[in-house]
């Protein structure tokens, strides 16, 4: 059978690649290659930025009435091809359904942030800030932004991070779509061109890094947003600084969970499960590190044993299925050798997922939920992301010591505390580095209305993905300042010059 | 007779460099050299990190209420000293009397936007974003940040745009002062003190290029503000970038007015000598070009050759002189080497500055009002930033015409339109790339509650200096989301769990 | 033929009233009475109270997230049954097509706003306002509801201005709908059902004054929304404010649009026809006097009285017709009783719409566009509300004896400059009394996302609809200071005692 | 000895009455009379609004940077007077010195925020709301306030809540100050004028209630602000609503404070003696009310005695004194009226503070801590406001319980919660009817960036004093809607008419 070969995306065109050097993409849960999408050639995605560019002039003039209008009308396609995404989202990823479909949900929910932007691109205003002399300030767009999408969120991060809030503003963007995982974000271009976006205002490449290089340095990307690892993160935000463009690059993390011995344990275990083995640990708001006071450890991590044993792993699009397979063999191989890892370093191996075979999807990339105690600061294990279904336990005696393990840790995206202590609450809060902190919440993604704010070495730029960052990373501002004169101070010879930059408006 | 020897500050200490290598610092009205300043060492830029990190902790912690009370003493101290700052200026830089009190006056207008930190830091919040869920988002402080000044604004820009929304925000800064005019830095650092302010928020040094690198890789720097040329301001971008600092580097800029049929000729005349000579034309908000729409080109030259010639030049801190020297020998060849490069490519000089003497201050560096006309976009002279007072005249038949001609400039910081209609200056502000726009106002700086915000080949970043943009620079954001339960929940076997990253909100 | 007689609506019911008392809805187009509305009993209204106050508690604990799901789903609803609406508009208000049309616009650009709610209802946070001590903000909402509408607006007034902010934020109300255009209401309260909104959040009623002061005083109605006559304004404002609850009341209106010599006349004139003639007048936005300047009056005029001929009188749903019938034969007497009385006071007719007939609707309510010229601050037609198709001449020397004679008027909703001068303009606006102003634009109103900010007696209170007041008026801020005690704290003598009422956060 | 007779204080000039009725001004605490303050006549009252009308032009038009400057003067004057004013306050109201100099720090803390005017009165604005319009949203003040002024704040209440914000934003105000407490609100404008405040800025008059009744009625009073008992809070805000001002009532309170049984016993008893007795309990945020559960009930009671008996009563201006008199005698009576009332309800006396006499202070208005265990709800002891040194103690079983009593009492300042619960906080937080909510604090009166924000009869109107809700009340909005034409739009026969009322922006 022929595998399918995808296409690019570009000015409203669905174009066969001119390259012969095509990536496979896998169904994870089954092991074998659903279809190819293209390296795109160096042309090919300079002509992708050629057309956003074309695209500009015409949509940053559309009223951002007209524009919204739009994105209200591919919410509701959103809405009304739900099961279908989901699926595609399960088959190209790996993740469960309920899973599946919270990356068809995360597409929504910024895209209803974006629906506000007439209220959220507004302008400030003064009048008379030295008698006679008004400003305005306004938010324009910027132009072209290019999109840089890792594999694990084939829907959101593209679709619900990237695109709403920047087309909303006014600007066109080229996203480069994750090569494992680019079905989603093709399937919801189509979507967007039925909600009636003009041509040239999404454009979709996949290829190489090389390729993807050209859209750090080409003049007319005027900003980038990354999300993928560290290393490659610090590489963008220096390269594309080094062309003058503003950058957002959400990378790494190592989110830790303290549990306090006041928890409400068997609960605070379920909460464990689900935000570190969800996604098959896949995701840089996963909790791949639970720190337990030692007076409660022996119970909290017994709950937890028991809880990841029950876990069905099974194919992604099985709606039984509570964990699903990683996103690749390589991948796999990689957790693999984490785990390995681990041992080597002395951790206690409490649950071993690395020999799990699935009856009837036996090539199916699986890895079972793994459990690793008494994990030390030292271990790499404990301080590194691996982005799988593994779980490392650390034990402490007190708060302090709990709070300085966590924030010895480099990376700072989520951080979070199991008590039911006020007090602890709002110290851990206070004093974490994480950025994004919860308190009795396993995963705390903020909803969209506010920024996706990681710490550290989990982020690089200042203005953060979603929330009021969103616009403002998405728009630039403009102050204009006016003085008209009448007929008799036209003819003046005394007259006074505002001199912004010598304290006119002062004197 | 000995040259006085600066120090540099740290800890708040004033502590002799033990460097052997020290820079002149002149008196530009004279020519004279009036004292020298330290090249600091590699150690002693890091003991200032040092010094700043150790600040830290106790800084950011004291609440925002207290911090600024320090702030509010130190506009008092401003108050009563403006008379001896001002000289100070007037004596290391070399602008007149007027402009000089103006530098100062640009420390205490964002010295009061900073004073209302407590209203401006707040974050935001949500109750039950879902259902039982709350979250909170704070702005909290980053740590030690790093100023790099010029040698333009010696008061304005470390201790009006770096120091005090950085400070008030709960910052610490290390300051690197501008070789040629570090004194009034420096003074103003000791009314910080008499202020109250602990030692080691502020810190100065002066150094060189090498040394300066330091605090752009320094892993304890959080941040930099830099206000420079445009090929430093790209180099620091990145590099701090590659250090994972959030940046804000404000560049070179080639400011254009145009100037319609329609406009009150005399007094827009009037505007441009102030707007261009100003300052001799050192700042880069100057307004070295104008572009005349021919119709009224002659009659608007004609004024503005006359209104040049009666500029009285002279020494700084005469309250007489309206035009004072340049800031340093090498930068008086430098401006002469542009205005001859002008005539060379064709310009016509229709009043000549190189050959200025003051008399009794024939060693000063004077350059006198320099009007060249003619000039076209191929000529480096009008594209170029010339920094002197050097004004290039363009003409061109209309609206569209000379917009284009703005907008093809690579630097972007003001732009300008003196015109009575209320359409050409709607479409100007519109349309033109500038991000500080005049109508009919020759310098537009905003005040400093909006951003001063440059754009293209003028700014690297993407948060301005002052406004709002001022607060999100200097803070971070962190979102808090919380759940707690009663007895009955902590037993419960059916949880909810909040599932960010997979739509757990939207459920 | 048994007219029709409606129901009221009431916990999510449509229930026939008790009352044995009718009001007749005409269709304005043709004189003929289409159906008939109760006059609710006090029983009823207050029976809609209780359901709203039922409806309260699970509405407002409901996350407004979800919340605004529902909102989403009705803006869908309104585009599938636009052309439906739009009918039942022109039916029974009697406005042309594209006005009818403009009105369910009107209900779905507030929607949108309000679809935003949870980007536009958070609260404020500040950590440490003292040491240890934070403080939140937080939105609520407040209960129950009560809007009071008037018939000019069937759909945007009560579904647009009144209903979705209000919801969004979590409070339910109830809708004294107008009793000769209350169809459009309730067919919008159907769609509301559909879309599934639970019952009791929205209740409507009709009923007379008697009944409606009813939900002035009911304790468990905390705000009033009211649009209406001034004097009916002033008394609700007082009585409603009597019984301690938040109120709004946009009344009356005489909007002026200052005409000067520079305007471009003839596009001037097409633009005052629309704003003085459109909706037959009938809206406070409405533009009834022009007041031009000498010079260029007499064109002015000719070219006014050229366009006001054309425009083709006839039935609302005829897509032809620019011009619809008034809403009642009383209205209609009311008006021409203001005709008659200019030409009493001594203005010129110069135009004559009192005996309009329409060929096969001789029955209906139409009234021509009529034109007074000369007429004067003394004259009670040119500053008291007409609200039909009649446009008042005034005629001033100049700019400011214009903008006196403008300032005088006791309403003060939109006020309007044509001229091409961007002085006038900026002067205009800022000394004009008008709230919505307009500079070439016959009706300034803003778009939603403003709000509708009528002055003097044209509103009262201080939160006007729409925009960020919206937000403000159908929310209650609520702040919470916190501090919490570790072991040691808990068992401390000496204890902070934040004292909030004596400075205990400054000392 | 004569006693001194004050003026009152319009236009900038101190003037005296020329009624020939005075009212006393006692020193609580000796019991003598110190001074007399007019009862102003019908003319003086309307003379300090004229002057308040004659100064608006002027200040209004004087740019906002300006205005604020002489707020950073009165600043410092504050500071320097300090003890003065402190002295002052403690010798006219009779609260000891930590207290009374609360009163002033609390006018300074509201005066910083103020100072902040420049951002927080900027409007908003958008470009291309529909293609080609603009629209900007200013901010303008209004007019003369009234600002009618209780006696327990003689600092605070005029010159921090009122005043302030309401001339930064540029509108003038004629105060009436406190016939009891006039002094320091006197002095204060003294201070003010040293400050360089023009004339007729800040006016203040004392009178009877007729007389006051002038400034709700008077046309040229745009807006009330109100501090003192609910009944006169209603008829203020109906009776000024009726002459169609914007109005603000704060009212009185009976705060309750929720004691759980994992509270801090003791600490929370410390606290609670603070709240309850502070100012004699003569605050609408004293904490009259104390809710224990039952099971910590008799402990909590026995620290609070035991506390309240060591509180050392004396003169107010003695520093060592920590509870001082009553305003006056009849107060006194008063309060003793209640203590009586509550035995006879049925309530166990504890602690009697009836009969309490100051050696050397006999006629001094001292009434003692008095605590009143065993309140039920049905006692209006515990349900109304006595402004007291009363405490009332009731016992619940559960938070539940205490949480419905709590509710059902018809004021709702402040409520508090003391526990250690993070639940529970929010659990009450989130549900208590209190507008300005403690977690262990007692008098919990946010910083003023916040609102102060009382709910139900505690407060009348719908914004608040203080926070950008002071903004508002401060300053109406303007919308600025704009279109320019360019020369050949001008004469287009097809025209788009901006049709704001019929969704002319949405076509």
């Amino acid at each position: 059978m022929e595998i399918k070969k995808l296409k690019y995306f570009a000015g409203g065109q669905w174009i066969e690649s001119k390259t012969d050097k095509y990536m496979d993409i896998y169904n994870p849960s089954t092991g074998e290659v659903q279809a190819q999408t293209p390296c795109c050639t160096e042309e090919e995605v300079n002509y992708a930025v050629e057309c956003a560019k074309k695209a500009y002039p015409g949509w940053s003039d559309t009223p951002v009435f007209k524009r919204v209008q739009i994105l209200y009308r591919f919410r509701e396609l959103l809405e009304e091809h739900m099961d279908e995404l989901t699926e595609l989202v399960a088959r190209e990823h790996g993740k469960v359904w309920s899973e599946a479909k919270g990356d068809i949900l995360k597409v929504k929910e910024p895209l209803e942030l974006a629906c506000g932007a007439p209220s959220l691109i507004m302008g400030e205003s003064l009048r008379d800030t030295s008698s006679g002399y008004d400003t305005t300030l306004y938010r324009e767009p910027l132009g072209v932004f290019a999109g840089i999408i890792p594999f694990n969120f084939p829907g959101m991060i593209p679709m619900g991070w990237m695109t709403p809030i920047c087309i909303a503003c006014g600007n066109t963007i080229v996203l480069k779509a994750a090569s494992m995982t680019p079905m989603t974000c093709m399937r919801l271009a189509e979507l967007w061109q039925e909600a009636g976006l003009p041509d040239g205002v999404i454009n979709i490449v996949t290829c190489t890094r090389n390729e993807a290089n050209i859209l750090l340095e080409h003049p007319d990307v005027k900003g980038v947003s990354f999300v993928g690892t560290t290393n490659v993160g610090r590489h963008i935000y220096s390269t594309a600084a080094a062309s003058g463009k503003r950058v957002q690059c959400l990378c790494e993390a190592k989110n830790h969970a303290l549990v306090l011995e006041d928890a409400a344990l068997e609960r605070t275990a379920r909460g464990i499960i689900n935000s570190s083995f969800g996604c098959a640990g896949e995701r840089c708001m996963a909790l791949p590190v639970v720190v337990a006071q030692e007076s409660i450890a022996d119970e909290l991590v017994s709950y937890i044993v028991k809880f990841a044993k029950e876990l069905k792993i099974g194919p992604a699009y099985d709606k039984e299925s509570k964990l699903g397979p990683v996103v690749s063999a390589a991948h796999k191989e990689k957790v693999i050798g984490w785990i390995n890892k681990g041992i080597e370093e002395g951790a206690t191996l409490l649950l071993d997922g690395r020999n799990t075979v699935v009856e009837g999807y036996e090539n199916g990339f699986y890895v079972g939920p793994t459990i690793l105690d008494n994990v030390t600061e030292e271990m790499t294990v404990g301080t590194r992301e691996i982005f799988g279904p593994v779980l490392c336990i650390k034990r402490v005696k007190t708060f302090e010591e709990g709070l300085a393990i966590m924030n010895n840790n480099p990376f700072a995206n989520g951080s979070v505390i199991f008590t039911q202590s006020g007090y602890y609450a709002r110290e851990f809060a206070k004093r974490t580095d994480g950025g994004m902190v919860g308190v009795n919440v396993g995963i705390p993604v903020p909803v969209g209305i506010f920024p996706f704010n990681g710490h550290k070495l989990s982020f690089f730029g200042d203005l953060h993905t979603l929330g009021k960052d969103g616009f403002r990373f998405y728009t630039e501002s403009k102050t204009v300042t006016t003085r008209w004169f009448d007929e008799e101070e036209m003819k003046a010879k005394e007259v006074d010059t505002w001199d912004g930059s010598v304290g006119g408006d002062l004197k």
